[in-house]
């Protein structure tokens, strides 16, 4: 299970400065779709470069023209890219066959997707899947990211976003995500290494409990 | 009726070079996702400055976060901004009301949106709606944007997109789109100019027979 720490809204400077001061408890690291709409892929290259060791996630979200924009990820250094699940179907499949030819991995985010469009999405095994509340659901609309009313297919893997805190990570367990992607409880946390190293303990402690489980 | 020259998969300064030997004969000049993807805001303020007054689209498709990525495309220099209709409701609000504040204009698109979802979307009668064919859906399903089997309401503002050519243009004449967007037909082209100037001829004399049929 993985922490990813979700960076938007952001300088890219200002982004490396806070995955470093919690590199030590997050284990993937997302260059947010603002910072590569504000600043193009040098932000993934930057990234990438502040940190040759850990998983980077370009969340370019692709809808469409997906050779072009997975290729340019990649070779910008990203390991991970997402793509949108409400896209038409040629641009998913254009998607996992970049990404498996370059040797990377495709999230894929599925934001505002329905149950038939699930069913079929869940179909690529090789992909993760984002239960995804958006920042204007959360903002504006005032949706929360807790367990979703959504049975998931379990033989998928699985991360879910949106808005999580220390407080609602725990509803998360059954579900046995693997990625938990954080953003602002650890981006606008006072300490931003206390609070990563919180997370990454539930997650310890999640993986803990299901050896045991295990065990019984 | 305005034509919309789709400039994608390009350098900012090739963007503009080819803008500029198409000038006389486009009315519109939108910054291509790509361009923005690859090289950021950047790319929105280089066609802007370069071309202060046309009006600029910048294709950046929001699908979440839409009061940063509108007030930042706007910020740039661009007069209209794209947001995807397949987005949750909070975001397609967020992104009307955010133009409507800086005076600027908002095009949904359709891409892969269903008839309720579109019933939905043509309540917002302020903004432009773009009947897209996506570049994956052209270039691996191969389907192109001729006159679709969706009928649209003829009170909301049309453009069209995806794969247009001179032999399919005639194909939208009913439609009476506001926006015709052209890409690779211009673009590609031996003779960009000419291209350019043939598709405006279109226009023009399609303006020119309704004239004359309102006439009678």
């Amino acid at each position: 299970m993985n922490i990813q720490l979700a960076l938007d809204r952001y300088t890219i400077e200002e982004a490396i400065e806070i995955a470093k001061s919690t590199e030590g408890f997050i284990d993937w690291i997302e260059v947010g779709t603002s910072l590569i709409k504000e600043y193009g892929m040098v932000s993934v290259e930057k990234l990438k470069n502040a940190f040759p060791n850990k998983v980077i996630v370009a969340d370019i979200k692709t809808i469409d023209n997906a050779y072009y924009e997975f290729d340019m990820c990649f070779r910008s250094g990203a390991d991970v890219a997402t793509v949108m699940g409400v896209s038409p179907a040629a641009t998913i499949n254009a998607c996992i066959e970049t990404a498996e030819k370059a040797g990377k991995r495709v999230m894929v985010d599925l934001l505002n997707t329905n149950d038939s469009q699930q069913k079929e999405l869940f179909h690529y095994k090789q992909a993760i899947f984002c239960a995804h509340v958006s920042k204007d659901e959360q903002e504006i609309a005032g949706k929360q990211n807790i367990v979703t009313e959504q049975i998931y297919d379990p033989t998928v893997q699985l991360a879910v976003a949106g808005g999580i805190t220390l407080d609602s990570i725990a509803s998360f367990r059954e579900l046995q995500p693997n990625v938990v992607i954080i953003g602002s409880a650890i981006t606008k946390a006072k300490d931003k290494r206390l609070a990563a190293k919180q997370f990454k303990k539930v997650l310890l402690q999640w993986n803990g409990e299901r050896k045991h489980e295990n065990i019984r």
